[in-house]
């Protein structure tokens, strides 16, 4: 029965940062009745500003309000720098990086992760519901108080360890970043032979949705992995030399994977 | 007012082969009240028996029925073997396939192509409203019946010709094929840190759907595009060779791409 302590009906929480992840995280907890957004920092007040209205904003890390956790959503490369300047007892400091390990955070307060596995665009509202919050804490208490505001935002929470996090973090540049560099080369051999891109999107959908329901392994087809080199051949004729490298090497990597079923 | 002549009530089509393409094309043709659906056609009878008591089945190409069109959706090294079977004046043989041009029909008959750029698996339904259609034919006369056709099955065709879909299946290589590639080593990674592949999924389905509101070249995120080097040989040192050799040249890909910006 002891959790029950740590039940609160109203979170306190500062966010620190003015990109992307910290403006949708910001937007979304606004929302939310049960959680009370105490202030925004951000080095630049220009990009807060328009959260004036909403809740106390600042550029001055030494007028930090006191809250439950503070969210650090800053670049990697300053994190550290911000947390040394959090310096509330028995508060939450949490990071919101994929890249970093929990202890990069340099502060005597307790510290945590809370680690929104999404890409945010500015201009695109995400349905927060089905983002998985990816959870870390250095005690039990954290952790619960964790799972208790990312619950309020989303229906996916896990707890994942930082060695967890950075693979996940790997994972996620090759589902995301790299595959939008395959979209990029879609859409430049469209453009080559006046065709609109525009025709490919159907394909791109249900690419990621059968996902949904086999596994990569299972949904593979194509000219390599029926070993078609005729056609392989063909294409890699049709490439300039950077896209051609990338052709060879991933067909390649398809032949390695079922190449002993052919 | 002369194209009126060319409207049909009623098309009848003849479909060749089994496999994924004429499985879902002969279940959609099957639906439609203004399609006759005169015979199927493949080479091994048991996979189409299924279709026993909606058309006529042959396994003999010297029983063919006379149609409008003849729809060939078999592999690409025996579309010209199969077509070379097809006799009937004044009628129309189109082929499937993204890979191979018009003229590798090798017919008497009028030729075209119905290429359904879309990616097929067995237990999948797919919506083919939204499935694009890229047609091509001999004749104006042709290839306003294959509009008609593929117009009463989808809201999207295109006039496309042999060169342009030559283009358009490599392109559809990279944002399928390849897309599915980069899936695999998520995947892969997920397994070796034993985090559900599952969480991926959210973010999979938004770098898929961004595409519809923002170009690819916008969409690009991530460490190479931020020439965050720091987290690139973290990355780099986190991975086997051949997963390696891929995240280095996708990352030098990237950084050629948006290098001068930088």
């Amino acid at each position: 029965m002891v959790q029950f302590n740590y039940i609160r009906s109203m979170i306190n929480v500062v966010i620190l940062g003015g990109g992307n992840v910290a403006y949708h995280l910001t937007t979304q907890l606004l929302k939310n009745d049960t959680i009370n957004l105490v202030q925004v920092y951000n080095r630049n007040i220009k990009k807060i500003q328009h959260l004036n209205n909403s809740t106390s904003i600042t550029n001055n890390l030494s007028e930090l309000k006191e809250a439950d956790i503070y969210i650090i959503a800053v670049s990697d490369d300053v994190v550290k720098e911000v947390s040394s300047k959090i310096n509330f007892k028995n508060k939450l400091v949490v990071h919101t990086s994929g890249a970093i390990g929990m202890n990069d955070l340099q502060t005597n307060c307790n510290k945590g992760v809370f680690y929104l596995l999404q890409s945010f665009t500015k201009n695109r509202i995400p349905d927060f519901s089905t983002i998985p919050i990816c959870l870390e804490a250095e005690n039990e208490k954290d952790l619960k108080l964790l799972f208790q505001l990312a619950s309020k935002i989303s229906n996916t929470t896990y707890e994942i360890n930082s060695e967890q996090r950075k693979h996940l973090h790997l994972a996620a540049v090759f589902v995301n970043n790299f595959v939008n560099v395959m979209y990029k080369i879609g859409h430049d051999i469209c453009n080559t032979t006046n065709v609109p891109f525009e025709i490919l999107k159907p394909l791109i959908l249900e690419t990621a949705s059968k996902i949904g329901e086999i596994s990569p392994y299972e949904a593979q087809t194509g000219p390599a992995r029926r070993n078609d080199t005729k056609t392989i051949k063909k294409h890699e004729t049709m490439l300039p030399i950077n896209q051609r490298e990338i052709y060879t090497l991933l067909t390649k990597s398809i032949n390695k994977t079922y190449g002993e079923k052919l």
